[in-house]
C-alpha cells in the first residue's frame, strides 16, 4: 500500500455509490440478467448495505451517482457506438422509469449529495462531482458499484489522478461475468486504489 | 475577426441560455435589483426571446444551463468566499423554490437540452456541458444570459479554450451595473470570442 | 461497431503513440523486463514501427505522448501510493536520463506534435492534448503502446467521454504480462473503443 | 472576504507566476509596447521580484507558468481567432527563441516547478498545473502575472471553480492598458479570489 494513509478521518472521507439503480440491481432491470451472478458470487448488494448503513450510523459522507438519460436519449450522439450505444440501443437508465430509479435499498436521505449529470461512464466526466468533492473538502474516496470494470473503474482511474486518495471496494461491485470483474481487481485496481474488502475499510475509517 | 467562419451552419451552431432564472430576471427575483437597470440598459430579455423564437422556428439548437442547488445549499464548502458564499448567504437559486426556476418566458421545451449539475460559474466546469456539445456535435457555440461578466464570461473563456468557434451575444447579457457589462464587452469579450448582436449572429446562421 | 463510421478520414484522424520510450521499450530500460514478454507475444514494436512507418508515408496525424519526470521527481507526492509510487520509487522515466527518452525507430519528425505535461498515466490528465486534438479537428484518435491496461486504458476511456471516435490498436500495446493485456482486450476496449488490427486500422484510413 | 481564511499556512501555499517572458515584460519583447504603460503604472516587475525573493526567503512554493510554441505554431489551429490568432499572427512566445524565455531577473530555480504544456489562456486548461497542485497539496493559489484580464483572470476563474482558496495580486499584474487592468480588478476579482497587495499577501502567509 506505499504511503497510503493508515487510518482515514471520517472527515476527509466519502464514500461513493455508483449506479445502484433498478436497471442493473433488481429483478426486472433491463441489465440484471447480464450482473446477476457476478452480484450473487460478490454478495455486492449484501456488502453495499452494510457499508451504507455503516456510514449513516458514523457519520461517513455518502454520495450518490446514478446515470439517467432523457425518454428519448437525446443527450447522446445518432452516432454512438461502444457502451452508450448499448445503452441507447436497449432504452436502459431513463431517469422518469423505474429502471433508472436507485434500488429502494440505498435510496439516498435528503442529508446526502447526489451527483448530478452523468450521462457517461466516469462518474467525474459528465458532472459536478469534483465540483462537489472539492467544496466538502474531501480527500480520501471509496468507490463501488456497477460495473466493476466499467464506470467504477473509470472514475477510480480519474479521482487517482485528481490525487484523491481511492479505496476501491470489490466486494461491492458487480460485472457482467466474475472474471470480467476478477480481472480488473487482479490487474488494474492496485495501480490507481488501495483495493480494500468493506469490512478493512470501515476498520481504517476513524 | 480573423478566420472566424463567415456563415455558421445551423447543424453544428448551439445557443447557450445562461441562468435566465427568477431570481435574476424577473420582478421579485433576490438578485433582480442588482441587475435590473443593466438588462433595460440592454433590452436583455426582449433581445433573448427574440433570439430564443428565431432559433426555435430555423432549427438552431437551443441549450439552457440554469444553476440550482439544494434548500441547504449542503453541496457548498462551509468556508465558502467570493460569489458563491454571496449565492449561498442570499439563499438564492434554490432549486425547489420560484426563484430557482427558469423564467416563464424562456422555459426550456421537451426537446431542448437543459445543463445539469451547474453549481459553478463556469457553465463547463460542474455540468455536462461538454459532454453534450460533443456527443451533439456542435462547433459553434453562442453564449448569453447573466451575468455578462461572471457565468457567461467564464463558459466563454472556456469554450474558446476547449477549441469551439465561440460567439457572445452582449445585447441577451446582463451584468450588475452598465459599467461592468461594458467593460467586459470591450476588454474580454473580443479575445475568447466574436461578440456579435443578436441581429447580427442570426444573419450568419445559415 | 454499431454506428461507428466505416471509414477514417485522414484529415480527422490521429494515431497517439503512449510512450514508447527506452525505460519500457529497450533492452536495459527499467520497466522491460516486466513488459518483454508481452511485446514479443504480440510483436508490439514491428507493428508500431510499421504503423509509425505508414502514418507518415500517408500523412496520417502522428502525435506523441511521452511520460516524463524532474531527476528529483519533484511533480509528485510525498505521499504516493498505486503506480505512481512505483515509478518515483524505481526512478523511472526521468527526462533528462536515457529511460526517459523515445526510442530511436519511433522518434517524432519536427513535423510531428509532442504531447506536453505528462507526469499522470491517461494521455489526457496532465496534458495539453485535448487543447491539441481540438485545435487540430481531430474526430478520430487511435491509441497504442504501454501500458496496455494502464496509461493506453485510461487515455482510451477518457477519449471515448470527450467524444472522439477511438480505435485501440492492441497489437501495438503491451502489458506486464499478456494475460493482463489479453483481459483489456476482452473485457473493457470494446465498450470504450473498437479494437482493431493495424492492418484493419489502415484500411479503414482513406 | 467572507470566510477566506485570516491566515495562510506556507504549506499550503504557492504563488503562480504566469508568463513573465521577455516577450511581455522586456524592452524589445513583440507585445512590450502593449502592456509597458500598465506595468509602470503597477510597478509590476518590482512588485512581482521582492514577492519572488520573499517566497524563497520564507520558502513558499513558486510556481512558473510560461506559454510556448513550436516555431511553426503547429499546435494551433489553422483557422485561430481571438486572442490566440494574435499571437499566432505576431509570432510571439516562439519556446526556441529570446521572447518565449522567462525574463532574467524572474527565472525558476532548480527546485522550482515549471508548468508543462501551456499553449492555452487559462494556466490550467492544457497543461499539468492541477495535477502537480493537487500533488502537492496545494490549498491556496496565489496567481499573478500577464495579462490580468486574460491568462491571470482565466486562471484565477479556473483556480476558484476548482475549489482553491484563490488570491489575486493586482500590483504584480499588467494587462494592455491600466483601464482594461482596473476593470478586471474592480469588477471580476473579488467575484473568483480574495485580491491583495504583495504586501498583505505575504503578511497573511505564516
Amino acid at each position: 500500500m506505499g504511503d497510503f494513509p493508515d487510518v482515514l478521518q471520517i472527515k476527509d472521507t466519502a464514500v461513493l455509490f455508483i449506479e445502484f439503480q433498478n436497471e442493473f440491481a433488481s429483478e426486472g432491470g433491463r441489465l440484471h440478467g447480464a450482473v446477476k451472478e457476478c452480484m450473487e458470487a460478490k454478495k455486492t448488494l449484501d456488502n453495499a448495505s452494510e457499508l451504507l448503513a455503516n456510514c449513516r450510523q458514523r457519520g461517513i459522507r455518502v454520495i450518490h451517482a446514478p446515470i439517467t438519460f432523457a425518454d428519448d436519449f437525446k443527450e447522446l450522439s445518432h452516432s454512438s457506438y461502444g457502451i452508450l450505444k448499448g445503452v441507447k440501443d436497449g432504452q436502459c437508465f431513463v431517469g422518469s422509469q423505474w429502471g433508472g430509479k436507485i434500488i429502494d435499498s440505498m435510496l439516498p436521505l435528503p442529508s446526502e449529495v447526489v451527483v448530478s449529470g452523468k450521462i457517461g461512464l466516469c462518474a467525474f466526466s459528465s458532472t459536478n462531482l469534483d465540483f462537489l468533492l472539492r467544496q466538502l473538502e474531501v480527500k480520501n474516496l471509496a468507490v463501488c458499484g456497477f460495473l466493476t470494470n466499467c464506470c467504477v473503474e473509470s472514475s477510480m482511474r480519474t479521482a487517482y489522478e485528481k490525487g484523491f486518495k481511492v479505496i476501491t471496494l470489490p466486494d461491492c461491485c458487480a460485472a457482467t461475468s466474475v472474471e470480467a470483474h476478477d480481472a480488473a481487481e487482479k490487474f488494474t485496481f492496485g495501480m490507481f486504489s488501495v483495493p480494500l474488502s468493506t469490512k478493512e475499510f470501515l476498520s481504517k475509517v476513524v
